[in-house]
């Protein structure tokens, strides 16, 4: 079967918001073959994104990403790969096509799920999906008050884990930081998982870091997560080693595998940290997880969207039992949390458990599309280039 | 002073060739602040880095470009630098962003440097620009005899270094990339130095790539460049490590400083080729010449299009002496070539020399502007996002 189609939605709330949620907005993929479909999304900029679908050639690695997907045979995960591999070499000098290759993987997995009737995880060779603890992922209140009924609200709903970030951590000064932490942890009580996510608030800067090390270790956290920018592995090591211990996680900004992986062997990570909308799909999410299995630092989704992107970030790491903690997010936007008919719930005892249905196990809303979709033309040279697909 | 407009100019030959010739297009930017403007440009997908500009907002850390540059006060390097780490902080999950500001961090040189009548090199601390012996760089011949009649021609002109590269190589065994290599060091001469570009063919195959190494050795190439993908640091360090050694080259697919630091830490590389235009312009280019003297591995200029990105990707380390090699590329398109009002040329001994003048040191010819330019309209949302501006 050939790939006879490949539509690419933007979705946005009416007034999206300059605040930390990435639920704001969304790039759908919908990739048709035959008289099936599959269905997957890209973190970040859509429009950037369409844009590296269909820009006109700039040279023989400089291509649209478009021209190495459509057409394309796609009958086994061998095809995935084999696609993944022609946009990488026909497209390298398009620095956004790891972004979009990320959505076009994901339907592409969806949609031969689909086809042989099986969920993804069992298309990579996992025979069972593992429950995982699922950490309630929102951001910071703006003051150490109402993090504390954030995380008060999160404990009563069941969850065990909880995990904030970005707002006001790390723009208000040392006090602020740590008044937020210590709200937090009494909030959550002596049990609950807590984690804090810096958001990369201090770029490369150890010593800022460093400063926040007692009080994170006193309110015994899981992790910190992203004290510092993706490529900052030296700052991230140096931190890793510091006293008292934390452990850090990161690599959600990763947009290919070796990356998450050099991340992995250099930044002295406990945890990595992969959204699959991103690093290049579930294809490149899967090695990232094989690695970090060998080099035995926990693998851990990176979802902040809708469950169909809750979904595909979960499948890479569904059949690993040692990899058993999974981010969550419970502030959803109306777009993101309106994007599929039903919802991943977690059960009794705080974990979620992949869908069992076939593909990613989740269907799009078409009435939640057309109601956020984003009419946009790109013209270039005297052609149109991209004009809204019809849902 | 302010940042008063940042325009995008999207040029392009009518007819863009299926070859790896890189000036076929260029995504041209002009800044303007005051009475004075700058130049730049941004390396590879025209239209997608124009999206990355002007893109509706995704979250606090997905902005437009255009955001964390326009209306910016820029009166010093300590500006430059400030605006750098805006749009990285402001859009760091912006993929593109990395090569959009690579442009406009050269336009912001450029702008300075006309302001205080200095070239850059200059700003950047540099007291002397150091000739650079200047490698013509090139496309492989379809055939070996091609090859021959190219090089040939090559050192007629002067040229007392040759880099061939792309075009067949790696793609018909290997048989016929030994006699590619043998025609072309027949045709240099025993003197002349010569280097071989494979494209990253070989992807991650170190067996592939280490057949070659016997007649490179034989052929006393000055390097080996690129025989994988940019970030598959294993497979350099396995060919670096191998034997016969042939030293390696590589590091034009980084998109900012750290990347391009981690190769030179981890690649094996005895050459680091760095293009201002998708590094993160001067700035970052500088902060890698930086590493890679304390590291003593080679900075080298990657550039394959006009006499602009030429002076752009010199002026980082035109002051450094030991850094003595640069690329010079031979055959530009029609646009390239004619980008400039006059030409940056070899002196009788084969050396280049970043030009004196303010700024860059060259003049973008407007004329070529209007011919080569690519009308766009971008829309989304009811609002016009973009058109091309006027010249």
């Amino acid at each position: 079967m050939k790939i006879e189609s490949v539509d690419l939605f933007y979705l946005a709330l009416p007034h999206v918001r300059m605040i930390g949620d990435g639920s704001q907005d969304t790039l759908l993929v919908r990739i048709r073959s035959g008289r099936h479909e599959g269905w997957g999304e890209c973190e970040a900029s859509p429009l950037t994104s369409i844009a590296s679908f269909v820009c006109p050639l700039s040279h023989s690695a400089c291509r649209p990403v478009r021209d190495s997907v459509l057409g394309q045979r796609l009958d086994s995960p061998k095809d995935i790969a084999r696609i993944g591999h022609l946009v990488r070499a026909n497209s390298f000098d398009l620095l956004q096509a790891e972004h979009t290759i990320s959505g076009i993987d994901v339907a592409m997995w969806d949609l031969l799920g689909r086809r042989v009737g099986k969920p993804v995880y069992q298309l990579l060779g996992d025979r069972k999906a593992h429950p995982k603890l699922a950490y309630a992922s929102a951001l910071f209140g703006e003051t150490p008050q109402q993090t504390f009924g954030k995380v008060r609200q999160f404990v009563r709903q069941g969850f065990r884990a909880v995990k904030l970030g970005w707002g006001s951590f790390g723009r208000h000064g040392l006090r602020h930081d740590r008044a937020q932490v210590e709200a937090a942890r009494e909030a959550a009580g002596p049990v609950c998982h807590l984690m804090i996510d810096a958001g990369t608030i201090w770029g490369a800067d150890v010593t800022s870091a460093r400063a926040r090390l007692s009080f994170l270790k006193r309110a015994r956290v899981t992790w910190l997560e992203e004290p510092f920018a993706t490529h900052q592995h030296e700052a991230y090591l140096r931190l890793a080693k510091s006293r008292p211990r934390v452990p850090l996680a990161g690599g959600e900004g990763a947009h290919n595998a070796p990356m998450a992986m050099h991340m992995i062997d250099h930044a002295g990570l406990s945890y990595v940290q992969i959204d699959a909308g991103r690093v290049g799909g579930i294809s490149a999410a899967r090695q990232v997880v094989d690695h970090a299995r060998r080099r035995r630092v926990q693998y851990v989704n990176h979802t902040f969207t809708s469950n169909l992107a809750l979904s595909a970030s979960l499948q890479p790491y569904a059949g690993v039992r040692a990899f058993d903690i999974c981010e969550y997010p419970v502030e959803l936007s109306d777009l993101a949390a309106g994007l599929t008919v039903g919802r991943i719930v977690p059960d009794a005892d705080g974990r979620v458990t992949v869908p069992a249905g076939p593909g990613l196990g989740v269907e799009v809303n078409r009435r939640t599309v057309r109601r956020f979709l984003q009419r946009v033309v790109i013209k270039a040279g005297g052609r149109i280039l991209y004009e809204s697909p019809s849902i």
